[in-house]
């Protein structure tokens, strides 16, 4: 104790700011590390929480999921309109999916409402915007999420049931997922866009482009879609914001297909013209390809792992593998972002899309490392894309070595994210994400980070715990 | 001096290790930096070096020369046979072009003198291995370097007249450059194979392949390379030994242009699934381009600038700005590499190739930080290849605005080797290349990172600071 008062006073100490303030004003020296009690100090969640860190039952069903994500083998089947493939689409019956968690036409963000009001023209329910938003309004078109009907869609995320879906298979436990067209920039549906030009343009890819690329999809010689996402990660994609590789190697594959069928030479052309010119086609297939893997996972009882997390431009919604079919919403998160000149965040829609699939399965924001130039599209530098994909490996199941990061010396991509360790640390899920004006029609205005709100994780793992006998203590 | 002797000994070593060896012996400690006198110590070229550090005429000349390589814009302008395009290589002149600085037949590596005997019986000069090489060895028959003809090829970098040659035009300054085709991996004339399938591939290549991919080119939406090698810089490639990206532009821009011509589906078919198989496709162009804009740079009185580096596989020869046509050539040294199954540096050939000419611009070794992926090929770590790009900093006149690495914050690639600076740093240009079998006609068998000679670079500053006025003592 002598020794102790005879040297000079150097603490550490961790959290509560005040603390430290006083030891540095009575002449101490000290280190503050930042910290605060997990699940925001709530006396029961932290219970529910201390029950399952670490919990075997738990660790065992997301062993079980995390090497069923890990075995799935996303392959490009098909390209078929939206009626002939996704439940509830066909028949003649009024459905439209959406992206995000459960909505009504009356809570939807602009860009949803637009873009749904342009779908319903789009099939030839109504004849003008107005009536087509009095009949969206009317409740008698049926409004779903994509995620329950085994479907995603970047933005608005609207799949309605002329529109073509890409087919993803994942061939090793055979599930297949739908995901719609991309559109390119401009004016488009997914950000509530539903102008004439609009619609014109989504016709031409429902009747001509949808024939030449279906042929050419049916002809691939190669639609296994693991190595060429992996391919595409050592070439600065991150398969969410970034998919300028993956869309080239895509262009070769159809061309070459192409090339050996008897599709009209002049059709061919158009539709390869408008492949090669938009360098995000390839980002609807990946969150096909994606969701195919965390499907897979998905259903393990006690699994605390995430496999869907999703924005409808209200809310935030996750799944668990352990959980079934129950949303965990809460309020989206800002965005982080970098604008378009003219824009700023006052004019941005809340946080959009099925594309956070990306992300749940390691990919986008947590492959960033592999990006370094999407910096210029979300901000950042460099160095911030290095750290956020080291970040995450705190709050994953463990690495991806099929989705390998040059930059990280070849290490797997963080995936598999365990609700449970996003609510021991209080570390967030990051997200790539493009950034649409609030208003429908007007489209994207910038891009950015956000991250998934708490509260879906910590509703998630009370949900979770509930459904463990030994957590409820009633078990039989 | 009491007050020193008090403490205890600290010491900073410069060079020479047994000084502070006895340092360390005698219980000091010691931080040993690693130093020797520039240029060998040789006190003559000490002289002629401090002549030129700093010398305000070098200095003009060098600003001059990096300016015309940085305004230089390479346009991809035509595919035609090499007798249409070189000097030299018309009206029947029997005249093959080689990489590398002038040699001859006796003194060829295994691999050159493999290529050569293949081009003969390619042209028809001969109809037998044997009689090839006879009439190779008669003299009747002139080898140039590429390099005095406007020309580059990779590895034994052949050029014979009815070859395809790529013509890239410098936009800016009107200089036009030549570079072969890429005939892919496998057993290829390039590194010395001349069997009769590699000299069939050529004439398919020379003929059909030659037919479509010129009328591609001829009716290319976007000849111009600079933006699409800066594009691709930021997908992976550093352009040397990684072209899939690149490869890939071009693959999107050469099939626009055939769907809209008159090409023959199967022909087209054929020719580009050549181009989509294979990834090192670009390279040539690369080199090509190169050539363009470093040709820009040369030719400045007085300029210490690099505008040639290049391998025989038996001599590393290089050119400066303000020494004209003169070569100054040392044994290469040897590559340090990762060696395919079943091969080591024993079964190597000594350095080769005229690809050198993209780290003469600032591309490959010296653009390694754009391309962590490079190391599975190359050997290494990422972090090694981030710390080439920055190491080269150190001997280049700057950094190439038009071409940057997404890894170095966005940084210009190192560019414009200053011969004066690597004299005086002794920091050697690093060069990431393929490694061919010394025997002729078994092909690749490995890759990895070798140096330039300081030879090279010392006898040529003697020989620049020959043609300074106030160097050589009389001026008139």
């Amino acid at each position: 104790m002598k020794t102790l008062f005879a040297e000079d006073l150097n603490v550490i100490n961790v959290g509560l700011q005040g603390f430290a303030d006083n030891v540095a004003a009575a002449g101490g020296t000290v280190t503050q590390l930042s910290w605060a009690p997990p699940v925001g100090a709530n006396a029961e969640l932290g219970r529910t929480l201390a029950g399952l860190v670490g919990n075997p039952m738990v660790e065992d069903a997301n062993a079980q999921a995390y090497a069923r994500y890990l075995a799935a083998q996303p392959r490009l089947v098909d390209l078929v309109l939206a009626r002939d493939a996704i439940a509830g689409l066909g028949g003649g019956e009024r459905r439209i999916l959406h992206s995000g968690p459960p909505i009504g036409w009356d809570d939807m963000c602009g860009p949803q409402r637009g873009a749904i009001t342009g779908a319903i023209l789009y099939e030839g329910w109504a004849d003008s915007l107005e009536s087509a938003e009095q009949l969206a309004g009317s409740g008698s078109i049926a409004l779903d999420p994509c995620h329950e009907h085994g479907a995603v869609g970047p933005m608005a995320g609207i799949i309605s049931p002329s529109m073509p879906v890409w087919v993803v298979e994942n061939t090793e436990h055979g599930n297949r997922t739908y995901c719609n067209l991309n559109e390119g920039l401009g004016k488009v549906l997914r950000f509530g866009a539903n102008s004439p030009e609009v619609l014109d343009k989504l016709r031409w890819l429902g009747t001509e482009f949808f024939t030449v690329i279906q042929a050419a999809v049916r002809r691939l010689e190669d639609a296994d879609l693991k190595p060429l996402m992996a391919q595409a990660l050592h070439m600065g994609d991150e398969l969410h914001n970034r998919n300028a590789a993956a869309s080239g190697l895509l262009f070769k594959r159809l061309t070459l297909a192409l090339l050996g069928s008897d599709v009209d030479r002049g059709a061919m052309e158009r539709a390869l013209r408008f492949v090669a010119f938009n360098d995000h086609f390839f980002l609807n297939i990946s969150m096909a390809a994606n969701k195919s893997m965390s499907d897979a996972a998905h259903g393990v009882p006690g699994s605390s792992m995430v496999t869907v997390m999703s924005r409808n431009g209200v809310n935030f919604g996750i799944r668990l593998s352990g959980t079934g079919g129950q949303w965990f919403q809460a309020p989206a998160n800002p965005v982080d972002g970098l604008y378009f000149p003219g824009y700023s965040v006052e004019d941005a829609a809340p946080d959009l899309g099925d594309s956070a699939i990306t992300e749940t399965n390691g990919l986008g924001g947590f492959a960033m490392a592999a990006s370094p130039a999407i910096v210029q599209f979300v901000g950042g530098t460099p160095a911030d894309a290095t750290a956020n994909s080291r970040r995450m490996l705190s709050i994953t199941l463990g690495a991806n070595p099929a989705f390998t990061l040059p930059a990280l010396n070849f290490g797997g991509t963080p995936a598999g994210i365990d609700a449970v360790l996003v609510a021991d640390s209080g570390v967030l899920p990051i997200i790539n994400t493009g950034i649409a004006h609030k208003e429908a029609g007007i489209g994207q205005i910038g891009a950015g980070i956000t991250t998934a709100p708490m509260q879906c994780f910590s509703d998630a793992i009370a949900a979770l715990a509930a459904t463990l006998p030994h957590e409820t203590g009633d078990a039989s």
